[in-house]
């Protein structure tokens, strides 16, 4: 199967589970004004995971590009990859209703966001090594850069994304800074780091 | 008309639909910790329908991949293909909510989920014969091997579901566990079977 | 501009309108099982609409099949036209709601769907003939019969909508059953009468 | 990167973000015709920002169009792009539910509504000015009309939806109707004045 139809599928969730996160931002009256500057944390956290979700379209792209064809292992590894992809709306309207909330709640969603994303970077990494290892899935002209870049730097995902989930135990908001500042870092990274 | 047109369209219904599945997971304060425990029928629902999907968007791909051209019949048949796939999420919020509720709703919630799936795929087979019958639509170069394998195998997916769905008069529990067996099946028969 | 990226656009507007109609299917229990035969009308609305949503993007396709290419009045028209595509699940929500309850607002819901559907017929002919006005966006090698059947037909879609649109205000459930009819008749046509 | 990929995701966002626009338009009976009449300020707010939205899909496309490959960095800019299209569908149930309402709701809710338009016509201008600084990012045959023409009139965007939500302190259904002037402008302009 060639990796056309892959994409139209998998652009497909990601812009649709970005797009319904707009559904968690709500505010009624009256005293609209004041409330449109109370729930900053469902801005901010709109704003962190559809970024975070732009991001890992961006690289999932970076992935598919190197591919010469795909079988079916990796078509279930990318259904199960998306299928956690799809799950972001809900931890981020978690962590944007609890974290200005009591102790154990603003844990337990900041926890919820963060095996969330601690897992889709896990996945990320699986789908790429079963696609690279041995060069599998490779097209035949893959650009060694790209594929050896991606290969070395896949391990700061997980690790990143796990350590600011460990950090929930302690500070909740903490927690949530962290999970913003992984997203600014790899916007970032992708637009001026890279151009080095 | 060529298949790409039909493509794009399929696979927008198929992402929406899965997409859509996150509507249903919700948790509520305060003692929020404890009820991210307490939904996780609502996890399994959402997995198990989301795989479900997916793999139907897979096999939906190994047909199109075998057409050369379609027809208006064949446009109405998926259209109506499609209508049932997009029906999905309202039998899996149901067998996500009344599962662990008393008998009778847990057996009606089953059977509406059974009912759906099995429908689904009977609607493929259909569908496929349709496309198939005296190479009706098939491409010059059709694989044989993938054809008559597909043929051949088409019975499965229905029967399976109509016993699953059968189970569910019985005990509802063991229904929902069929189900997502099913859905394991499909992903293990992909994923390593189809490698010997 | 070629017509591909008009094509993306509409298949996620046509796409994303019909799979929203599920949302509007929603039962609750206890008494689930008794209540998943009450709401047939949710299921007959959300047939209904889903095949008359699926038959227009089929048409859509039509149209666009034979053009060459586009200009921003006919990308203005479209958006127009996907606007009302994408009114759909109003109406649609309304009439499985009051069909059955008094006679004024199941007369109001039956009008508001009409409307809806008889202004997307108008404005789907106004799209077709501004683009095959003096041949002005059809591309060189049209197909001249479809040009001229989509022509001659194109008055059916308008009056048979109108006509069960004013049904309305002698009886709802007839107009109703007359919106089922035409979704019926399309599908037939489709697949049967244009087979001979 | 070739530009394809990101149109994929380009077009689902926007037709995401318009199709969603219509599950703030609601009714409830009894009274349901009086209500269907009432609530004109939904509808109005649903055509609007439908049409706002299809607008800048239409101009996104002209930007892409001169493009001959992407970068990273235009990468991320279209990502952020695309998350405050994204965001339309909260202001625009704000405008429709508050715009009737007292003073400083309906002052809030305008201003919601601009600031969020207002940003979408700068961002715009900062992602096709990187594009085209020193024609970076440009194809080697693009049209210089289109790509001075867009440069020059990008101002118009960003200085109109500033003016209007300037006016939401004075006065917010004269704000309200400038939003609606400035989306009807641009049909106009696309449709009719673009054809001298």
């Amino acid at each position: 199967m060639p990796t056309s139809r892959l994409e139209a599928f998998s652009d497909g969730v990601f812009a649709i589970a970005a797009t319904l996160l707009i559904l968690d931002v709500t505010a009624t009256g009256p005293g609209l004004s004041a409330q449109l500057l109370d729930i900053w944390p469902e801005y901010a956290a709109y704003a962190v995971s559809f970024i975070s979700i732009g991001i890992m379209w961006i690289n999932h792209h970076v992935i598919v590009d190197q591919l010469g064809k795909v079988d079916r292992t990796f078509l279930v590894l990318t259904v199960i990859f998306l299928m956690l992809i799809a799950f972001v709306p809900f931890p981020t309207h978690l962590i944007a209703e609890y974290i200005d909330k009591d102790f154990a709640d603003a844990r337990a969603a900041a926890l919820a966001y963060g095996v969330t994303l601690t897992s889709i970077a896990i996945f990320y990494n699986i789908t790429w090594r079963y696609a690279a290892w041995n060069g599998r899935l490779l097209r035949h002209n893959f650009d060694e850069r790209v594929v050896s870049g991606v290969s070395r730097s896949y391990w700061l995902g997980p690790v990143s994304y796990a350590v600011a989930t460990a950090v929930a135990f302690v500070s909740p908001a903490a927690s949530a800074a962290l999970y913003a500042a992984i997203a600014l870092f790899w916007v970032l990274e992708s637009s001026i780091f890279s151009r080095r």
